[in-house]
């Protein structure tokens, strides 16, 4: 396909597709004379990677092209392409500048030792082996920190069923990414599902809290159907 | 206290507190002279509280505001002080800015269908209820027309066990809530655990993620402790 038709396709504008091609995030197309370019099902696919890593996820362009030389990467496993792009990517949600004082310094040490011996008891040998390399790892001890410095003292025990449930999102997630066909498509749709379930997973978690709590302290006063107009109605 | 020893407890600037105090997200210490006030464990409390949401959760003033008018509303019940505080807190995340156009007009309804089917499916009366009146259900179709714009069309099925997740997350969330005492704690315990451990969460998943991958597809070629130094080692 042409240019034009790579862009009504995808959606993204044509201005916007020379840019990433000039930014080496999407490759060349096939030359088909002297001021035309051939695209094909592998650009489209990619254009949409790039669009969501850079409006969705926010992702800078320089770590853009850090995370799609993974998935490029022959040299890697699969599980290694996998690991190498979403390891790239940014996390948005703050939590780790932690303040450097001699009190940071030491509520840090705690925080580590808090991840490790969590890590340990969630019995995740690759996360505890890569530690501190893992930019999720530092975000989870930033976290910590956090929420240590604002007088909400993390535990252990409350951070365990938290670890558990992100093991069976895992596997939602990985159920997910398999049924996108071959290696390389997986490997773009790991990337996708990570930064664009982001949103998915947080609202409906602010939706199920609502529910919660609605069933714990509001049935007798806030029935459905009662004092609210029916969903349907 | 002093205002020094609520900045020295707190860990907040005096100058930051005094900004605090004027734009009404603290209320006034108790007058014991012209030039000075006293503060106590109330005022430590909801500084932490603030301080969360300005720098953990990137709230707007304005939006702090009406968030500390609806926890101080006693003419709420416990879950509508609780419901109307977490509420009202933004979501960092995007995928709200839909696309105007008339085939994103498409996308947004078959989005909004789509939620609906969801919340039917999962039993969620108060979100069903609430509609396109809650922040996060706006946030989830938002979401959802991303997805498909960016060419990973979602699916109810793969929607539904997020959903379940979501539930037990909330389980979690409020079984930690309800370890403050007082209700008034409580509602402001309700507004940091979700904004503090959405990074906790976030970190979690990507964590599992890589074990899961690592689990399905490298467990032979990256064996740890064969390969790699021991964790402990």
């Amino acid at each position: 396909m042409r240019l034009a038709e790579l862009s009504a396709r995808s959606g993204v504008p044509t201005a916007t597709i020379k840019y990433y091609l000039r930014e080496g995030l999407l490759p060349a197309g096939r030359r088909v004379s002297a001021t035309q370019a051939a695209y094909d099902d592998v650009h489209l696919r990619r254009l949409r990677l790039v669009r969501a890593m850079i409006q969705v996820g926010r992702v800078p362009v320089a770590t853009v092209r850090e995370v799609l030389a993974a998935v490029d990467d022959d040299s890697l496993d699969h599980h290694m392409r996998l690991g190498a792009a979403v390891w790239a990517l940014p996390h948005e949600l703050g939590g780790t500048d932690v303040t450097a004082d001699d009190d940071g310094a030491e509520v840090t040490e705690a925080a580590r030792g808090a991840v490790d011996a969590l890590l340990d008891r969630l019995d995740w040998p690759f996360a505890r082996l890569a530690g501190a390399d893992s930019p999720a790892y530092r975000t989870l001890v930033g976290a910590l920190v956090r929420l240590a410095q604002l007088g909400y003292p993390w535990d252990i025990d409350h951070l365990t069923p938290y670890g558990r449930l992100a093991e069976r999102l895992a596997v939602a997630d990985l159920d997910m990414v398999q049924g996108y066909g071959p290696a390389d498509e997986q490997v773009e749709a790991a990337i996708a599902v990570t930064v664009l379930y982001e949103p998915v997973l947080l609202s409906l978690r602010r939706l199920a809290d609502g529910e919660e709590s609605y069933r714990r302290f509001g049935e007798q006063e806030h029935a459905p159907g009662d004092d609210a107009p029916e969903a349907d109605g």
